[in-house]
């Protein structure tokens, strides 16, 4: 019924407007993958694709705009597009809509992304840092759901966070605020690929973690192989067989984590604290020693208002946040 | 002239209202003294006046009423007083006007002191953390003027601190941000004495430094006495006399501060960092390493816009940030 009047023009009238359903496209733009999606104001994923980073820009410009051209077409005609979202790793100028610099993508420098898509697609475009539209769909549909003032943290190669300061984004004063992975724990202490000293990042960021393992495994008996190549899901699996080893080593992890929490939840003050990212699957031999480090630690006024989660969105975060930026901000 | 009409009862229509100065009464309640002030809307003092701070509840309360009764009758008659600003040591629901509890004062837990107040002098009230106010001050007035985002520090026996984001005083989700003191310099490192461990605080507050001081003075020349008491402002005369063990001192602390700055500059990506009390007044002696461990450590995008600055308006900051505070927020 909707489609016909839509065929006879009609579809546009306010009555008619009202049975449309709002949706968004995001991007979460990778190192390695482009991830795209179509999102409803729910927050759900309607339709979902991705593709390699090409690393010619222009090339791989040209195959973001067809794939926002596709998902366009394709759409179900009752439902109506707002914009497209993209999250990016950089430094994003989220206000001019320019792309500062890219992590491990060379050729973006200063470009303007914003009014690129916005002119090839005609529609509302909105780009920011992926940490921080991450943050802001766990906040919206996700772990953060209903709390004022959130960080999240998302654990892997490198440590990146967001924060969510009564009810938005805060960017801070030059659009660099929520690096949690370089929060100092150890004055000092070992040299971070930032330049910095003794940041979380340097010893929790992935290859760190493995390089602890290794080091245990060659001391002490576990189920954790030694002949091949160790991934945090391989200690994460030997914990959930009880391996000590495994377990000890997510017990080294969360003290770090929760040592960096201690100092932010005593000068933010949050409601939630949502850890998402590939670590953050070995689950409670994780979640535990961040929980009684904190409370061991921060203020109880503090946290006793706190919860440390997992992030629930998992690796769709980026795509539903973007698209959930461009819909409702 | 002015005086003149007020006395005919002709002062209070629009166009005489317009001659008065508006000035705010603020209080600045420590645990030794209370001060009180009259600030006008630039932030200048008018007129001040402290006391000592009663141990009983009830007869202190008389003391601060009388003191603002008598500032009111007093005050010159071209001056419209707009209300009552306090800042007390503590945790404040400044929002239901009521003194959680006081550190170091004993019988003020629930206290509804906003409405004792304001029934009392029937002017508007005003109540927050005293770390708060400071922060207010120095953020409207003082050192922190025309910025956003800025991050204060007070260090004295304790170090305390408050935020501003977006030009207003966070509070966080249970009134506790902005404990700086409190962020971990050194995974298990000293006790504190808020129950955690390798605070800041622990390695800068006074006794901490004195500790410092007194280790250091027995095994090298020096010119700090050995023989009497050792104050901050002792070590501070003896750095700016060139001698290498206070100056080594303050090096030592400037590089600890320097440390939770990094975390907190990486974090919050603030354009000021202004740093307060009793051993700010050691200068460059403690800014330099400061400014040298942050320039060295703390991202390029969030240093290049933040500026470390000592605060400037000393002890008055809490009596100008509370009479500022109810004048014009």
């Amino acid at each position: 019924m909707l489609e016909k009047q839509y065929e006879q023009g009609t579809g546009h009238d306010i009555g008619e407007k009202h049975k449309l359903k709002k949706a968004a496209i995001g991007i979460d733009f990778g190192g390695t993958f482009i991830k795209m999606a179509m999102v409803n104001e729910e927050g759900k994923i309607l339709y979902k694709k991705s593709f390699s980073t090409l690393p010619e820009r222009d090339k791989l410009l040209e195959k973001i705009i067809q794939g926002i051209d596709k998902t366009v077409k394709n759409k179900s005609r009752d439902i109506e597009l707002k914009g497209v979202g993209i999250g990016l790793p950089g430094p994003i100028d989220s206000i001019n809509g320019i792309v500062r610099n890219l992590t491990n993508v060379p050729g973006w420098r200063n470009f303007p992304l914003e009014k690129f898509v916005r002119q090839k697609t005609k529609m509302p475009v909105f780009i920011d840092n992926d940490a921080n539209l991450m943050t802001y769909g766990e906040w919206r549909f996700g772990a953060g759901r209903g709390a004022k003032n959130i960080i999240c943290i998302t654990l892997g190669t490198g440590v990146g966070g967001g924060i969510i300061i009564e009810g938005k984004i805060y960017r801070g004063s030059s659009l660099s605020a929520g690096e949690v992975g370089h929060i100092p724990i150890f004055e000092n202490g070992l040299k971070c690929a930032c330049g910095g000293r003794g940041c979380l990042e340097r010893y929790i960021g992935n290859r760190y973690i493995i390089e602890t393992a290794r080091k245990y495994i060659k001391k002490q008996k576990t189920i954790i192989p030694q002949d091949k190549d160790i991934t945090p899901q391989i200690i994460s699996n030997a914990a959930g067989k009880g391996d000590s080893v495994a377990i000890k080593i997510w017990e080294k992890v969360g003290h770090h984590i929760g040592t960096a929490l201690t100092g932010l939840i005593n000068v933010l003050n949050p409601e939630k604290v949502v850890i998402g990212g590939g670590i953050s699957k070995a689950g409670r031999f994780l979640f535990e020693p961040i929980r009684r480090v904190v409370q061991q630690n921060a203020f109880k006024v503090a946290t006793d208002v706190c919860r440390i989660v997992p992030a629930r969105l998992g690796d769709n975060a980026g795509v539903i946040g973007s698209a959930g930026y461009i819909m409702l901000e």
